[in-house]
């Protein structure tokens, strides 16, 4: 399988493998390599897809994804299962047996602290008609369920393949390029804009009657309190009270 | 917008507003449809979708989808937005603006709390090629992005509908349904068993060396205890000693 895909970053414990069993839409297994590699997987096992292999419906779904070529898709189920130590059956059906249901974020969970100790955890899914067969779902530690609203309940394949990828991800922190990189203001560059704005609308009469002015000034400190200025939008906003007032004093002059 | 569909459980609040603004694919807004109702959700609005409405792609990919019929499908971007108190951008791009950066986790936690506070999240999803416009951006409180591999980050637009979805409902707990009728068994149905399995092995010479005998047994109960066994899987498996000893009898007899 190949791992040049940028998914092991440095300290990344390799994810689950995903086994797609006898899946029938070529899109479906496309859009779910596509998924997978969006979210770091790399082990994807499709067994028997009913088009067979390769697939070019596949191929176009999977958007370049680089596990259209390093998935293992064969005719031998337990090639298929190779070194998974602990299976998962994804099912939407009760199949009253006797074993641990999970939510994804459950089964999930347990899955990183198995990978952590060394297990290789497969999730199984099932085709789109039919679902796992129940000889699968007995060899599996345990039922994983999503959350679905029971009167509209079937949930695409590749949908099932992408909630459960992003749920490998989904406590991760935000990125660190998101971060916006200026200074936030601190608390004196902030008080002095208030002033500057509360200076400025007491020059224009806005506190009346004035034994409210405490309540109003408060009022309005509030909502830059809550919206976490930076240094550079406290001079944004101390240049529009400046423009506001000239341009005030300007319409005055226009209109006197 | 309907809520015949039995998103609304009694009890449950209804889900935050998704709202995408110029989807290209029809096939990608029926698949939004399709998700959205399998976790619940029902307030779907589509900002100027590419190819017009209706469109014959996202009826069939909808499946069925209640949304298909009541989404709210608009050229106005106002009211797209209608009723919406909190706007979320999902984009997979930073865009240098100074806003809290959260996962789908973050901000769907944080959406939740709105909602039972009486307020009305949207979650704004852009178009496949270009994402959201910055003036969509600025105009929300916060961006969310999805913790996607940086070497293969385009996720497709119903993915990423479909993963917020999940999130909404990721925190349930598994369905009763699902749950075993069956009775576990209870410590002394499970050290009978022990006890049956034990003897039967020891009259078939298994405990070798001798003093080996307690780690053996304490081996193989750790097996049973990790199972975790019903009732009448402690009778199943009796059964299945019985069996074995019967067997080996009668084999023994054959040879001897």
């Amino acid at each position: 399988m190949s791992s040049s895909d940028g998914a092991h970053a440095p300290g990344r414990v390799a994810g689950p493998a995903f086994v797609l069993i006898n899946p029938q839409m070529g899109e479906n297994i496309g859009a779910a390599m596509r998924v997978m590699a969006n979210f770091g997987l790399d082990d994807l096992r499709v067994f028997a897809p009913r088009d067979g292999w390769p697939n070019e419906r596949a191929e176009a779904m999977s958007a370049g994804s680089p596990l259209y070529a390093s998935a293992r898709v064969t005719d031998d189920l337990e090639q298929a299962l190779e070194g998974c130590t602990v299976l998962y059956a994804t099912t939407a059906r009760p199949r009253g047996m006797v074993k641990p249901v999970m939510t994804a974020r459950e089964a999930m969970s347990e899955a990183r602290g198995l990978i952590e100790a060394g297990q290789r955890p497969g999730f199984l899914f099932g085709a789109e008609k039919s679902g796992l067969p129940n000889e699968l779902v007995a060899r599996s530690r345990a039922i994983l369920t999503l959350p679905v609203n029971p009167q509209f309940a079937s949930l695409n394949l590749s949908m099932a393949v992408g909630v459960l990828a992003h749920e490998w991800r989904a406590g991760d922190p935000a990125p660190e390029e998101f971060k916006p990189l200026e200074e936030p203001a601190d608390a004196v560059q902030l008080v002095r804009m208030y002033e500057h704005f509360e200076d400025e609308l007491e020059r224009a009469g806005f506190f009346f009657p004035p034994e409210k002015k405490p309540l109003m000034t408060q009022n309005l400190r509030n909502i830059f309190a809550r919206a976490g200025l930076t240094e550079q939008e406290v001079r944004t906003f101390r240049g529009a009270i400046k423009a506001l007032t000239i341009g005030r004093g300007k319409a005055r002059i226009a209109r006197d």
